[in-house]
């Protein structure tokens, strides 16, 4: 297939999450026009997704295009937005039509779950790397920040940390699973649970109206933490035990180089009633796990000695 | 330098095109917000630049930044959309401190020409790729397609043509210039005009009021006459003489494999004083190569031997 062919295969694939009633010139222009509501500011966020990196080299189509996906809108989540479109940049060494098409079929997957639409993108040669840009819409000045945390405010963290060390400790033994079994699974195999992160679109209303500062856990729990009270006088104080973990995962390696992609935001004590009731209306777990103090300590209790490699992931 | 410290020497060199008063939060946290105004649709194009495919593979950073920057923001204003905001995405092997903060001095440059400002990106270990997200804006319903030309419209070129095939050609000529002094040759020099497509933004109101399709020359330009005709039961005659070319550019070659980024657009007869007047205004040249006719027929006068290799670029 050439170029042009393997763009109209991707678009089949894609099917409704390549069309939305919003969008008024789609794939086959020189950019797509789409419809922006009034008094919405435009939240933007690009992540590149690297082969060997982001997603293991052998990774099946889907899963690369469901995890692209969720990594990305995962930001715009984290600024209380709701995402609503997508572009998708893909290189490829040869036009491996087959592996395209379950790209395809995962970009769809995620963008359902997500309520997103893939309006535009490019498919060139190259070394495989997918950059999803992703533009999500919030009230204007209602976005939530990462860094705008006060003193007395709870620590919470959505659904359970540290399924990424222990998937890809356990890589020899993953099978080949389809993204619908997969799917399935993402409760309780952490696998499944690394190559599907989890897409909080259903979560961003609790974001917006409880959370005084929100990021996605994308490097790793302390260097997240740090995020919250940077550029403040303020610490935090992290009780370890409440910590949601996967059974058999390490603290230390979730505090060092998780990226679950779970939302880490804080919110003022008499909002907890809320935030709990978000969590159950919507299916999404969230643990208490800590304050912000008004100090610029930093501790965790009881571990505390609990070594806070707080640097996050640097690519060089 | 890490990560974070090379994005903030990225940051610091773009200097006010990663500022703009409608950014309200800008680099740092997990995404961008901008304002929008209400009553414009939103063009949204993503392109990819690859090392050794769309810039030669040992071009200096600041030559790939602006180039970048130009290749997608053409997109945008062939919809006759003006250019508002970019994210860049840039993997590449090494922390080459150098390159990143001249590829950095590129994309300001290119964005100050398109009156555009970054407000996003991402920062990869990787081989050498640009993936540049544009985002423009147009009065709703405004956006002008590239397939929408009528018969008996004008078919019109701004610029001259077939830098492309010259400048590769000439590849082993090519001393090191910087950007500064090829930014003074774009007129004159091939290379020049290659390595530093035109960023056309000033020529947005002459597509929006005058073209009745348009698009921008990146594939040859017999791939992007079709676009003006494709799905219709049009064809055109191309007055062969009129295309304005480089010195010693080649036909065939313009016809086959041009990526110039020119506009190419049709406007009725009557708009034909009002296009030259905004050639006149913006310092913008602009050609009347040939027009629409309202049978299929795709002709070349007086060259009707030329061979249309219309398939354009295809990278598989």
């Amino acid at each position: 297939m050439n170029e042009v062919e393997l763009i109209q295969l991707i678009l089949d694939r894609l099917g409704t999450a390549g069309r939305d009633a919003r969008l008024k010139i789609g794939p086959g222009d020189d950019a797509a026009v789409v419809e922006w509501e009034a008094e919405q500011e435009m939240v933007v966020s690009t992540d590149v997704c690297l082969d060997g990196v982001h997603v293991p080299s052998d990774c099946p189509g889907d899963l690369v295009g469901y995890r692209s996906v969720a990594m990305s809108v995962s930001d715009v989540v984290a600024m209380g937005a709701v995402p609503q479109y997508l572009t998708i940049a893909l290189t490829i060494e040869q036009a491996d039509v087959e592996w395209i098409a379950a790209f395809a079929d995962g970009v769809r997957d995620g963008c359902s779950e997500a309520d997103t639409t893939v309006i535009g993108g490019n498919l060139a040669k190259g070394v495989k790397q997918i950059t999803v840009t992703a533009i999500g819409s919030v009230p204007r000045g209602q976005a939530i920040l990462r860094n705008t945390a006060q003193p007395k405010d709870d620590i919470w963290v959505t659904g359970k940390l540290g399924a990424t060390s222990l998937a890809l400790q356990a890589k020899t033994k993953w099978s080949p699973r389809g993204l619908s079994e997969l799917k399935r699974l993402t409760s309780t195999d952490v696998i499944a649970r690394y190559l599907l992160p989890p897409i909080r679109t259903r979560f961003v209303d609790c974001v917006r109206e409880c959370a005084s500062a929100c990021t996605d856990i994308s490097d790793g729990l302390a260097f997240e933490l740090e995020q919250l009270v940077s550029g403040s006088t303020y610490g935090y104080n992290v009780e370890t035990h409440e910590i949601p973990l996967w059974p058999g995962a390490e603290l230390g390696d979730v505090l060092a180089n998780d990226d679950c992609y779970e939302m880490l935001f804080t919110s003022s004590k008499d909002k907890r009633e809320v935030v709990l009731n978000f969590a159950q209306s919507s299916g999404i777990s969230v643990s208490r796990i800590g304050c912000i103090v008004s100090t610029d300590e930093r501790t965790f209790t009881p571990d505390h000695d609990v070594i806070s490699r707080s640097s996050g992931y640097s690519h060089f």
